[in-house]
């Protein structure tokens, strides 16, 4: 355990969030935050003065894993339609047994905050023990102003009792739920007079976000969120082109939104509309991969146009319950062609601009958090190609470390 | 830690390795084997007496978990040429650069025991902290008497110094070595008259496997490895159907293989010939999931004939450089639509069967080895439906408490 406040980390291989250090680096955490780096074959006795000195041997640092997309506080578990399914039920079967999102709503109403908790308690482990050192989590099962609040509630203790960052997202515009039927603008209504004003009120949001498609609201019911958000001083970000084209990642793009999120059915004025308001594209491939899809996102217009790319787990009961964000990354390249470097800055830097934390988290340099993993391997691409491995030997959170197999 | 030779696990949500028990059970463990098994509400103090009673509070127990076909020992890292092909590179131009199996060949042979030893330890300690407690290591990457030795040894070893068994078994014709270009004939002679009998003399292989497709060997030279091992005494496998149909699963049948392997192509006419001679069908979704395959296994002709299904992970540094067993169990639902519970014993009962070991472990009945897992949850599907989660809480070889976060 290093927890001297001045450390130096030597003998580094070096991804610093965007690229790979060509030689071994040395690097300094000052009061919980990267004082400096440098070559190792640059250092002098004077560098190293006052330091703990901790020799890595060629291990491979990477700045703390970023999960910008997580849905990890609900109620119930969906494991039982997942299995009804495969035992040959239709949608509709589970529906009327049911299922689906409303049973998680249901299941996340009925619940105590002490129960959320502890059920979210061990899906935030196993992205810890992944390397995940700051995780967002949305809001969404809740859908009116109490259970949306409790559930903001929930992830905001899982901050403060667990060695991770939390950002919260307020997602009340996830759902129609059952007492707004037939009524989705009286619902929008709901969530920008009362339900955004009310999570302002207790801090308890740091964006807002929303689910815009046609099973669930329109992009000028979107915009609606978007300006009462804006109006309150919250980020916004989308759930858009998931399972059509609608335009909604231009319109939220034009709103100013950190990222959008899913954005299989993206087109080319979309993808300009991103780069234009620098809004990041979050990929999430394990939606994908439950849901067999097969309409892959636009990675070469993103490329072309040099949108950033994140990447997350959508952690979530119905569409992809994966609580490994080293999985993702895997999945990212093999299902849609990126390369290991493009899915790790989707973990990292791309990770952190997906929440707006660029300036403290997601890279190795000098002023950001000291947050970032150590792993049992040189080579930044082995993250990628195997599953189950390299093994995180260190986790390092603001210079103070907390997981890890070492 | 739970050490007394005679263990009683009371109020468990069984997961037998073929059916779920209806009602909490409980579990003697005598001298490392299963003595008993019946209902909690049928147990009498008598029943209890001598015994160290577990009250594990309707957690799931499950077999300790049988990944049955993986290349867990191997020299070198194909991250490279993982990261090179998304970057573009064609198959050409890494087979100039030197990649492709050849590359793992060339370095499994340059290292020694050791380095191959501390190589593999990781991946299977992956696999442990999955729940695997029994596993099989095929050689296949040394393509000549020394090195597939040396490959076999180092199986060996590891099954000597880590709390799992190893089952090993003799991959000599994996692929064609550089020495016998153009001879394969040549070559299937050595595996034949010299690997083989050197393999039995050093006891050091329970089984023989074959590469049959049109890239490796024909059905012919099949036979020919399946008569020899045969005539040793040993029992056989074969990698058949992955990328085409040659009759090869057949051919292992009717030779007696205890499992045909990958069978993405298998038809009709082969689901037949495994029926009538009991051979165990086994699915490998990780190396369709990284090869990006879209022939799907004959699931539904497998049930129609009752073929058991086994499933493992194939782990490689080729096509699936994943150590995770229970990441195979999703992706046996979400790609082949296996069942959760006809993946589950396809990691258990069928695993075992696949190694005929079936009498030995795979199952919780009475006289088997006392092989478990136990789950932080109390329903067997969430093991498939779930990655990442449910936690393994303890893990039991032969009794004895190895692992597991509890
Ligand atoms: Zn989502
Ligand atoms: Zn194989």
């Amino acid at each position: 355990m290093h927890q001297s406040s001045l450390q130096l980390w030597i003998n580094v291989s070096l991804f610093d969030g965007l690229e790979s250090a060509t030689e071994p680096m040395a690097i300094a955490v000052k009061e919980g935050r990267i004082a400096w780096l440098k070559p190792v074959s640059e250092l002098s006795v004077d560098d190293k003065s006052g330091f703990e000195c901790i020799d890595v041997k060629g291990a491979l640092m990477t700045p703390g894993l970023i999960d910008c997309h997580t849905h990890l506080v609900f109620g119930g578990n969906r494991a039982g339609e997942f299995e009804a399914r495969l035992e040959g039920a239709s949608y509709e079967e589970i529906a009327r047994a049911g299922g689906g999102i409303i049973s998680t709503v249901r299941a996340t109403r009925a619940a105590s905050e002490d129960e959320l908790f502890e059920s979210a308690k061990p899906r935030l482990q196993a992205l810890i023990a992944d390397g995940v050192t700051t995780v967002e989590i949305k809001s969404g099962y809740g859908l009116d102003v109490e259970n949306e609040l409790k559930m903001l509630r929930v992830a905001r203790r899982l901050g403060r009792e667990l060695p991770v960052r939390v950002v919260t997202t307020l997602l009340g515009a996830h759902a129609l739920p059952p007492e707004y039927k037939d009524d989705a603008d009286g619902y929008i209504s709901l969530v920008c007079s009362q339900m955004i004003p009310a999570a302002v009120a207790e801090r308890l949001a740091d964006a807002v976000d929303v689910f815009c498609e046609n099973i669930a609201f329109s992009v000028e019911q979107c915009e609606r969120v978007y300006a009462a958000a804006k109006a309150h001083g919250l980020a916004i970000k989308g759930h858009t082109e998931q399972l059509s084209n609608l335009g909604g990642s231009a319109a939220a793009a034009r709103a100013g939104a950190l990222s959008v999120d899913h954005i299989e059915y993206l087109d080319e004025d979309g993808v300009k509309a991103l780069a234009e308001a620098d809004t990041v594209a979050t990929l999430l491939p394990g939606a994908f991969f439950i849901l067999r899809e097969t309409k892959m996102p636009p990675i070469e217009l993103l490329r072309r146009y040099q949108v950033p790319m994140a990447l997350a787990t959508d952690a979530n009961p119905g569409t992809s319950p994966i609580f490994s964000l080293k999985l993702m990354l895997n999945m990212a390249c093999t299902l849609f062609r990126l390369t290991p470097i493009e899915a790790l800055r989707g973990v990292t830097a791309h990770g952190a601009q997906a929440l707006g934390l660029q300036t403290e988290v997601g890279r190795i340099a000098p002023g950001l958090q000291a947050d970032f993993c150590l792993w049992d391997t040189t080579n930044p691409a082995e993250l990628a190609y195997s599953v189950g491995l390299p093994r995180l030997t260190h986790r390092v959170v603001a210079g103070k470390m907390s997981g890890g197999a070492a």
